[in-house]
């Protein structure tokens, strides 16, 4: 199948990249009922890890089933459906080339003790990726935790090998740190910061969490203030995130978040649409609720981004 | 010998595994008095290292041999026999091929300060394990420590180079770390989430303790309160710990701890069997006592388990 | 294109060094309106990873593009392109070739926490480098800092790698540390001892900040002041630093910091011609003005720089 | 020279080993004057790193000279001689093949902070004992230490290496740590504890000091309280410490300490070769003393560990 | 050329060594005006890492010209001139082959914070020694202090790798620690305890200072007192400190420390000769006087190291 003129824009991007890359960025842009729109909806499943599985199954338990997850992202179709190695693993010949996997390779956990400096643990490898055939993998960093600098180090290392080995890279990046109050956390500024940072590693697609219209770092305020950068609408904060990627040349998608009503859900996606970010990644939205609503909720998503 | 349709419906579940994995785990499930049932009773002797000799084995001083337990999983026919490297090299030639081997790659002991981070030393090598012609490499993770994640990691890497060469991975999991007191560590919810993070981690096979009924986590027992979980009876929670296992697609067996009256040790079975759990991991409760009154309890549990 | 006498003459101080990395000397001394005449202009863009994007883009958004900044530093002239990873990655294709590009291999962050011992992430390697077609290697080390002896072995191993395989090393060295107050950042001792250490790390192109006339070190002081070392002047200091590296056989450019009036700006520039520095590392003093401004300020610093 | 069947049967325990492994074993129970009888004495000289030169050889100044250790293992017709790099290497030449050499891949020494964790720096490798023909590498460890998971881990894989290079493995095995006093450092529980690890971690000779009667740890007290454990004479605590090394399937030998009187060191003898302990390791009670006198000491011990 | 008859004897006390370092001792031992008399004088200039480059060559400038030190090194026929990477490369064609040199690997700095434990960086590597043509490496261990281990274990690794390359190893021993005052860092008994460590590390020339009559450690000032050991006269100490060097089999070189009167830089040379050191290694004394005034100085040391 050609690719369209969107993809083939998208794609141009990616200067100085292997063919092995693009040919995965491909894979997930034509895929599914967004293919060809430049657009993405991702089914991530990694709650188990950060939350436990109660929290995150018991209310549909269903969703125990790492089959379920595979099957939902199909039926919906969506873009792609990510998750730590075990449950990938449990579906990968079931699945096999039906939908592009994002294979998370680290991961973090709330056993943790609460004092400790945040990171997680890198639980999978590129290899890990390669032979289960995914498109990409995906890598958490936080940026503002003082083991942040290791993170760096370490998803560029797998990046480098990955890019080598044909595979994209996804990084979810959650500022979160000892100088970090939780309203920092999600600010416009850290945000957009948190983003840049992703971007100047080398990230092929970007993930961040829909910001607050909040300004956190006082330097940075003062630059807000002078230069009028709006940040007042959800959208006017999408296209900054997207603008301090290379200057709109990578795929951000943006998440919501805990599971929420419906309206949220959709509104954001309309932001994110109006702003010019590339789409949602959606989880406990997704398979906390009951199947069938859960379809309908991401067919009214995936219409949204359809709209030119 | 042809595997039983059980076995079968077991190894289904291994997705995307290597056939040498698969091959290690036929080996387990089709040995000794068990075989063909999908159930285990698993002998491990690493306590010596955990509590020290005397503590371990003076109440029955041949114990002290190596050669002891070899001939003890092999006349009550059980699965397999699991030991550190020291152990397992000194009976390697005259028990080699009589029953599957799981080599303890990693250990903690009593001498440490009390006050250190929870964590193993890593005492042997994927390589160990193919020279001693292992089926398995056994490895304990501390979810709950804050060493956990170097933990992970290092599974992580043994795990996927056991699995390249052939060798199944066996993950004891045991909550423990600054923030869980005693009670948390054997908490209902805790022993889940530390069950469903060795799935993640790929884990073949998952040990943990057999779970109290208290649940621990603030968050966690706002879940299990409104989904109205079901953790009264033990093998509700044995069924509750299978299914945070991938949706019950991979082998869990249970230990009971320290050595303990005859009937106690007889319910843990019935409840694990009754939970849907794939058996028994049970050292100190057999190599402390005479040898024929182990073999006569063995003997109860593997009927136990042979019942459907 | 023959090289003139001048590079020729700087090149002979690179003594030992493979003819890949002489190579790549020569690209940087004979590129653009300065090509050989020994001086250098360059342009570094890392200041999004130092202070986030808005405070270094926001006002002139048109620089949030990287492509941005390949065609000013190919419209003005000059001699090299500095970045991380990202942003040269987004201009390899388009400008592949025309102009000689420095990949920044480290990076710090201004949402680290403020207590942390000072250091950078290493984000990018010598092979990404290669990949990307870069005459050289840029890394910054932070003499002072209790992480500097970490930071010194890496640039180690890393210049070795990179000059084995024909890549050049430019040291930012900033001196940072628990024992330094902001006067002794910029003091000239300190500075020219940072220089000095960059180039016995075997640094090609050494970059410092233009020093203050303080002198920070007590030990040192006695030694300036028996001595009468003159550091009076700008023009003296810049002196005593290139003296400082390896007796004038090294490259050194200086930076200037913060944005500021375009009086200063040329004013240091008079200065490092007149102490015999090879030029500035001018960053947001370019970009932060509108593009019409910078060519023209770039232009009044190239003419300097071609006075004899 | 065929090997006795004492040594055949010591060999026999040896199971799963590498032939180059046990053809070391054999070299060592073969040599000198207890060359068949299972028995060994070993002449160790590293106790100019742990205390210092003058503090180990001022006494008797030939000492000085490695030499001097050598000639008087071989001329008393001992087992091995064991000492780190610098003094093996010295007379590597001259006593080429002429007695078993024990290379002391570990050292501590009496310079280092008193309130440091305890543990050694490795100053050798398996290679150095392959290049200087040595039957042996000799590794300490400090359980109880919160540095000893590490010494274990370094321990476990220089074992690895060393066996599948033909080289055998002693592990000195020193209680020492945090939560030990000097009173439990020499007691029995923890003595034969930390033989077991030795032994666990696939030791193929273990070297502990002789233990005192006193019983250190809490839980272990209950347990030689109630299977009255004899631990009152010191041939007793021999015979249980061999016992804790998989039931006397390895080969265990004992140190006396600091210089003492000969009629103690010979009493040490006895009680070892009473308790079924395979002999001594014996260095500062030797060469500390004139060498006539040394030579008559290791005689009367020779002779002792002779008798069947 | 034939070597002399103490050339060879020296030789012979390196058994076991390979034919390459062999080769190197005699390149240093053959070199300029003491070539064959078994005595070397060493220029090293590590000065400016350690103290800066003002304090180190301000007071004669043309010091800071790497070729200096090349020059007069070669002009007084000394044996050999060491520095770190920066410097050796910058003379490396110019002075190809003609003195030996010895790369000084790891370097420590006066930026970094006073309460950091004593350790340096490892700036360059055997592989750098080999493509500069360098006869030897040198290393600096700080006994006493917490991270002594790790520059054991560091330089251990680096001496095998140097060996097997046919380069030699030079170990600078310096005691420095928690536990140590300054006095104590240069009392007798422990400088013969650093030398002691240096040549248990297979050095194959040690350096140390000339130490003072102090005994610092508790426990050595008993066995000094009881074994009246000879510490009254410098030419006494340096012969105990030869001896604590696997009795005098290893070459042993002192240095006197910061620039003092010319008197007292031949006193320490004549006390070397008559204690049976081999020789001086001379920095500051030497560049930090006027060329003519060090050439001078320098003809004297050589003159009475020439004297049998």
């Amino acid at each position: 199948m050609p690719i369209t003129s969107t993809v083939q824009s998208i794609l141009r991007n990616y200067e100085g990249e292997t063919p092995g890359v693009k040919a995965q960025l491909v894979r997930m842009l034509m895929q599914g009922r967004l293919g060809g729109t430049g657009r993405m909806v991702i089914l991530p499943v990694d709650q188990g890890f950060e939350h436990g599985p109660a929290r995150s199954f018991a209310v549909n338990p269903a969703a125990y089933d790492p089959h379920y997850h595979y099957q939902l992202a199909l039926d919906a179709g969506l873009s792609a459906y990510a998750a730590p190695l075990g449950p990938l693993e449990a579906g990968a010949d079931t699945f096999a080339g039906q939908i592009p996997l994002i294979l998370k390779v680290n991961s973090a956990n709330s056993l943790l003790p609460s004092n400790m400096p945040k990171t997680q643990a890198i639980t999978a490898t590129v290899d890990d990726a390669l032979r289960l055939g995914c498109a990409a993998i995906g890598f958490t960093i936080y940026p503002g935790s003082s083991m942040s600098l290791e993170m760096f180090e370490d998803i560029a290392e797998m990046r480098k090998e990955a890019a080598l080995k044909g595979v994209a890279t996804v990084i979810w990046s959650y500022p979160r740190g000892e100088d970090l109050d939780s309203k920092g956390e999600t600010a416009v500024d850290v945000t957009a910061y948190a983003a840049h940072i992703a971007a100047l590693l080398g990230a092929h697609v970007i993930k961040v969490k829909l910001p607050s219209d909040h300004v956190s770092q006082a330097e940075a305020k003062k630059v807000y203030d002078a230069q009028k950068i709006d940040v007042s609408s959800q959208a006017a904060r999408v296209r900054h995130v997207v603008q301090a990627c290379l200057g709109g040349r990578r795929i951000v998608v943006f998440s919501g978040g805990a599971a929420k009503g419906e309206d949220s859900v959709i509104q954001d996606a309309r932001d994110i649409q109006a702003g010019g970010g590339n789409g949602s990644i959606i989880g406990r939205n997704v398979f906390q609720r009951p199947r069938a609503e859960a379809l309908a909720l991401l067919d009214q998503l995936v219409s949204i981004y359809k709209q030119r």
